[in-house]
């Protein structure tokens, strides 16, 4: 098949690579109808992480088709369309249990998201179907479920881990694809004041219509006093972390309230500097990490098919695959919010 | 008055200084009944954190009895024998009402505990009755009282933010007092089994006495391994994490179940590299700081008066206040756990 490869910082190729088989019995390769590049996969992209091995696939959000299923999969069948979760789990084990899917013993990642095909281990834990080959889910709905499998539920993870409720005010920092998605979910959870942080015009302008009641210039000592005059001195009652840098953690800290927690999940790629004593001082947690996909999906499903929500609006660049290289450049230059890739 | 004072790194004497007047309308000055050296005193006695004036007065845990109150004070009157928590606090700032004492927006601190007399600011808010000149506490109580003043209630907190539960599974990584006071919460909140690091005898017998289930000489990887086994690989539940060090934050990371929260109380005097990766591959949480004593004391009073739990225990070394650097010596040099001081 062919598939999106990354060869060395900056080095996005589109180029044949082998086919995805069942491994494990519990596996399923699906077709990619949709797929799309993250902010996190920006972070190889720029150097920052560590490519693993020059001319691996990358991507690992996307909604497909099933083409083949292992001999224990008892859930789906070949032919259903699901969305597929960016991190596997088989949901039987003592941490799925506990609601924290992203740390199954049986853990897997979407190894080619930005490809033709791609494997998903644990098949039956992971999975969520969205409809069948003969009757497949709308192109107007599509971005929305791709959206679902990673960036609305990170989201949504951020917002559960600083425990939005009804009446807070809560803050994003970060006016990423993962950010915009606080935004909806912090809304959703009740939030009556959502406070976005973005400098961006198109971003501000989603982040306005997802509903935030604010979006706001200032960043760093700026932020914080803007928040702090807002809040009456006292600060947010629950922040979502959605970058992972020393600046965005240190931000979240001080715009926190006493008490508060920070819920995070940007992957801290470069969190040099956690600010400890800050948290100590000031008694704000730490919540979060990798979302745990499968716990929220049906739930944000119910959501997206309701219409109470539309995620899939982060897309605002649609590439074919072929031409990923051009994806990846776009985001790296904040040209594009999060592109869409069609096989 | 006399009282201790902290010249140097080392360098504790007891000696004359002006007596504590009342500043502010707010304040009350209490003679020390009790007071003691805490293991967060030591970070200056170690020279590990900068003392800001030399000469000037050390030491935050005290009972007493009121000798004097500013005009403002109502709930209390000269005579009254009161716990005086390390922080003080107003009680009716937006922090205190949200149970976030330690953050209150008029917090004070006690600042001579280890001397004759100490200022209390906002005393209405900060101080809980424990008896009067007339029928003062027990001899007997006394030191479980003084235990309220901070490392009861600090343990209590540890335990509280890591969120144990009944039938949980929790490790308390610190075998200093706030460590032990931790092990008598875990348990008083319902945790079956209780793991307690700790190689030192008095420490270990101690641990147990408060009700450890189990107490390991293990350290590090090895402690990790150990609960990992003791666990079926799952982690613990909750952790708590009572002392402050790059080192132990680890340990508290590397025990902890996916999902589970650190409930951390250590002062951060040494987290150089908090670990943030371990913290977002397995969604775990940290949660605490500076404890809100006030917030916990009435409901620890009544554990301590029920005989329900005696964290006096804590202190396995009394002396006069005038030989106060030797307490700091046995403390410094782990031959004690915990020092009452006597005027």
């Amino acid at each position: 098949m062919r598939a999106t490869t990354i060869h060395a910082p900056g080095d996005i190729r589109w180029e044949e690579v082998p086919d995805p088989t069942i491994a494990a019995p519990t596996d399923a390769i699906v077709r990619v109808l949709v797929g799309c590049v993250c902010g996190s996969d920006l972070w190889r992209y720029r150097g920052i992480e560590a490519i693993v091995r020059p001319g691996a696939t990358i991507g690992h959000e996307c909604v497909g088709e099933i083409v083949e299923v292992g001999e224990q999969v008892r859930d789906f069948r070949v032919g259903d369309v699901v969305v597929v979760p960016f991190v596997h789990c088989d949901g039987t084990c003592a941490n799925c249990l506990a609601g924290v899917q992203s740390a199954c013993v049986n853990m897997g990642f979407t190894a080619s998201g930005q490809g033709e095909y791609a494997r998903v281990t644990q098949a039956d834990g992971s999975l969520v179907r969205v409809g069948t080959a003969a009757e497949p889910p709308s192109a107007a709905v599509l971005p929305s479920l791709l959206a679902l499998s990673d960036v609305m539920a990170t989201g949504w993870h951020a917002a559960v881990s600083a425990g939005v409720r009804p009446g807070a005010t809560a803050v994003v920092v970060g006016d990423g694809a993962v950010g915009l998605c606080g935004v909806i979910a912090a809304r959703q959870l009740g939030a009556e004041r959502v406070i976005a942080l973005s400098r961006t015009p198109a971003r501000r302008a989603l982040a306005a219509e997802f509903g935030a009641t604010d979006v706001i210039a200032e960043r760093g000592a700026e932020a914080e006093a803007w928040i702090a005059e807002a809040t009456d001195g006292v600060g947010a009652d629950a922040v979502l972390e959605c970058v992972g840098t020393t600046d965005s953690m240190a931000t979240a800290f001080a715009v926190a309230r006493a008490g508060a927690t920070v819920g995070f999940v940007g992957v801290p790629a470069g969190v040099e500097d956690f600010p400890i004593r800050r948290a100590f001082g000031r008694n704000i947690g730490l919540a979060g990490g990798m979302a745990p996909v499968r716990r929220y999906l049906p739930e944000l499903l119910g959501l997206v098919l309701d219409g109470a929500i539309d995620p899939g609006r982060v897309f605002d660049l649609t590439l074919p695959m072929a031409q990923a290289a051009d994806g990846y450049r776009a985001m790296d230059e904040r040209r594009a919010i999060k592109v869409l890739l069609q096989p």
